[in-house]
């Protein structure tokens, strides 16, 4: 391995997730190379998706959250990790760094043969009246969470305002009422949950309403003001004002480029390092792996911030391989996410509809299915809703989206796997998945989404735009049993019941189009077919009332 | 749709899976076709793989077991239902079937321009003396189960027998338990879930053991003797006798090809039917699905007997589409299944070793792997033993196992689509899945399950056969912490702590072979890493003590 290399020096900046694993998979690779870990702060390999759980006190013990230390890192694998030491500045000339020993205030250089910046992102603090009042906290690290911790602990604070309705700031929702603590989410965009679709982000916002969060969405945050005994007011565009006796900011990362910036190195579009398909930057003696780059977006080809720690760590190590003289490359980031939301799981893999008239796609559709977590017949099954899009053009899965209480992590796994190999819903329609009835249906929600996409593919079963309902000039029929329709039904609907559609289907018009409905989305979908071969001009409702309601509750 | 068949009409033959799924499909493919769905029991489109759970009484009602009744079939199908009536016989030159109504006793012709077969397989009752003693049951039907309800509530036995240690007799052992019977399973072969490779099959002995399930095997049944108050004693080759006041028998199907076979269609090397890719049989009027055919394994490529419903549902489908004048083509069968077996799960996909060797395949290698079922700093993650099994040419996974309690069906599941995909160990690596603590890690077991095979495929990790470790000629080491090694060791392996490996890996010998051990694999990686850099002829048990352990516990 190498030898040419005998005396490589391997200088890593940063060392969570993905300059962790490009450390040990240098080593492994590389047993005569000096590797030497640098990170600011006090701690490397930590686990920082474990960081809310430990303010929620699921995770106990702070030395729950530490991966690796530095003693691991130099028994196991012969690596020099300096913690608390800063590197201040990159000379790439002399190929030296500078480093600050934040202990002793020492400044001192280090050679490299190799240099990787794996200096992450940092959560974005907007420059707002009042941002600096205390009791504003971010949460990134692990001083950061015990600074959470000691608040919630001294403190005991009553209520919370969250700003920032993302990943982390629902994930935090959900331990500050573990904590006992009312929580107000405050969010700038129509959305919770910015990377999904809002119709599939609806749903979670009522869930968190259930369990008595007040969600606050499409109103920006305009200041802090001091509250009430030490409190703060959170200030809103629209006028309001949310009273906690803390804030936890959440309102993104931005990657941290400064020391890149300083050397020159190439930046990206959208604010990250530049790295080509083996994380190296535009020095070819510097690599770069993890939440400081930007990537490629599998489905849609264009460039992306993926702060994910699976790809950082899944880029640690092919900047390893590719340091140590092998091929390898990263194949880009497909935005596989999951997040817990206090007993709803919402997950999603590859792009949305957003993303891709974002980046110019079109030629695309979107299904929506609720099938249960498992067979129906086995106690204890709850809905799955999915929406799946897929290419019109060859039936390519672009993206999936999944809200439920069980099995969401699973489906939205398999079909990560789908797109990352190329799959068509008809591969989805055909996959041979697990089946007993407390895990899993003859027909998986991943088999039925396939199913209903390939029906719509083929012209099977032509969609309505649900979004477009409230002022459709088509004929809306209802084909649910009279007594759900009574209870409620979309305003001019006409009830024909599935049952009774064979003798009926002379009373539906020739002349306009019909939209139908029922209450998934599977009864209209064989009323479709019965009529269509009638000769009548017909649409399915996609997923049902219980898309269309979702949306428009 | 198919306007010249105006009148066609689709007689199908057995209405439980396939021909349900094929009923419905042709249905919504084709308005004007006449189906009628014959079968000889008293209801179709039933869950079979229900019956386990109704006798366990965890599905609580019968009704809860039907899918969908007559009424439904012809409300919402216009499908002609006729169930207790039995075909006797095909009539291929006058395209005619002859069947018996059960109830009235009479018998009449139907004729068919297409004609399904979907008669399913029957439960082997093997022609053992005392075969016929009351008391001795197999499961397939409602009735069946049925009738174990009543014999369990009306006599509520003591100790039951369960002959057989597949999916269902393991299924089966659950639910007895659950009614409060102590359990014996009797299994001829040497292990458990013949389907898995016999290291896979132990956990799951142990466990049922330990959950008080009395388990022989590689013992056959040789007769059945009336024991004591109505009891029946199970005896045994070697010499055994086990007394139970129930008996279920458990020992596999066997398709229904009878009336096939009367009418001269074409059979397979399994002795299932043979159909094509469009699951037509040898006359082209005629489909055949689900249980009663065999199916191309889509792994080695052999023909083979896959009695599942996921497959099923599939064919049926894919014989509508064919009928109907689509092109439709079933891909074959991959083998996915899964069990589970009082608090564990076992699944699996593709081709077992076992399998690949009985069809000739040797170019392949198979790692093991206990990783955690999500990250380990958040409580509750349990373990999950995987085997993952690649071709050694192209790196193409062929198959993976998987024994846990959490997270089982979902790691299959992604691997079941790699395969299907014709995924590499390379891709497993890079898949890009789901990670909250909760849910996963960031290197998921997937990942895992794929980087060490890529290891293993580009030679950077060697592996010892441990099947062959008792007799080794190896030197062995074991780089486990000296307490670990306190507690128990291989015999004659020498201690050196991974810790300690930098300083004295001179004490190891250079003139032999080095088998590595650790207790998962991981810290012997790192060693063999180490140790190959600096010239030493090393190998790592793969799995390590877990693995090794769990097959020479």
């Amino acid at each position: 391995m190498s030898s040419e290399n005998e005396s490589r020096r391997v200088l890593i900046v940063g060392g969570v997730a993905g300059g962790a694993s490009c450390a040990a998979r240098t080593r492994r690779l590389d047993e005569s190379a000096e590797i030497v870990l640098f990170d600011r702060g006090p701690y490397v390999s930590f686990a920082n998706c474990g960081l809310p759980y430990y303010v929620g006190d699921i995770i106990k013990q702070e030395a729950d959250l530490l991966v690796a230390s530095a003693k691991t890192f130099l028994q196991n694998f012969n690596i020099d990790v300096r913690t608390e030491n800063e590197v201040t500045a990159i000379d790439r000339h002399r190929r030296e760094i500078e480093v600050k020993d934040k202990g002793t205030g020492r400044v001192y250089r280090e050679r490299y043969d190799t240099l990787v910046l794996a200096t992450g992102a940092a959560p974005l603090q907007p420059r707002l009246p009042g941002i600096d009042l205390p009791g504003i906290h971010v949460l990134r690290t692990i001083p950061d969470s015990r600074r959470i911790r000691d608040w919630i602990e001294t403190r005991n604070p009553r209520r919370a305002v969250i700003v920032g309705g993302g990943y982390i700031g629902i994930e935090m929702a959900e331990n500050l009422v573990k904590r006992g603590i009312r929580v107000t989410i405050v969010e700038a965009l129509d959305q919770l949950m910015p990377p999904l679709d809002p119709e599939m982000a609806e749903p979670v916002a009522r869930h968190l309403e259930e369990k008595k969060i007040n969600v606050e969405i499409g109103d920006p945050v305009e200041a802090f003001e001091p509250g009430h005994d030490g409190g703060i007011v959170v200030r809103t565009k629209s006028g309001g004002g949310y009273p906690g006796d803390m804030v936890i900011l959440s309102v993104g990362v931005r990657p941290e480029i400064s020391l890149a910036q300083a050397a020159g190195l190439e930046l990206g579009e959208c604010g990250g390092l530049r790295v080509d398909e083996s994380m190296r930057t535009s020095d070819p003696r510097i690599w770069a792996v993890g939440d400081v780059v930007e990537t490629r977006d599998i489905v849609t080809g264009t460039w992306m911030l993926a702060p994910l720690a699976g790809p950082a760590n899944r880029q640690g190590r092919i900047a390893a391989e590719s340091i140590c003289g092998r091929e390898a490359k990263f194949r880009g980031v497909q935005g596989t996410v999951i997040c817990g939301c206090l007993g709803l799981t919402v997950a999603m893999t590859g792009a949305s509809e957003k993303r891709l008239r974002q980046a110019g796609f079109t030629r695309f559709k979107a299904v929506y299915l609720h099938p249960g977590s498992h067979a129906g017949y086995y106690p204890g099954a709850t809905p799955i809703h999915i929406k799946l899009i897929f290419s019109t053009d060859d039936g390519r899965v672009l993206g999936a989206q999944a809200v439920g209480v069980e099995g969401v992590d699973k489906r939205i796994d398999v079909i990560a796997m789908a797109i990352q190999k190329g799959a068509t819903v008809y591969d989805l329609a055909e996959a041979e998945l697990c089946y007993a009835p407390q895990y899993g249906a003859a027909k998986d929600p991943v088999n039925l989404a396939g199913m209903v996409a390939v029906n719509v593919l083929r012209g099977d079963l032509p969609l309505a735009d649900w979004r477009g309902l409230p002022h459709a000039n088509a004929f809306l029929l209802d084909v649910r049993a009279p007594e759900e329709y009574a209870r409620d039904h979309i305003e001019g609907a006409v009830n024909i019941p599935l049952t009774q559609l064979r003798e009926r289907y002379g009373e539906l018009p020739r002349d306009r189009e019909i939209w139908i409905n029922c209450a998934l989305g599977q009864r209209s979908y064989y009323a479709v077919r019965f009529l269509a071969q009638k000769g009548y001009n017909v649409k399915n409702l996609p997923g049902g009332l219980v898309t269309y309601w979702g949306f428009y509750p």
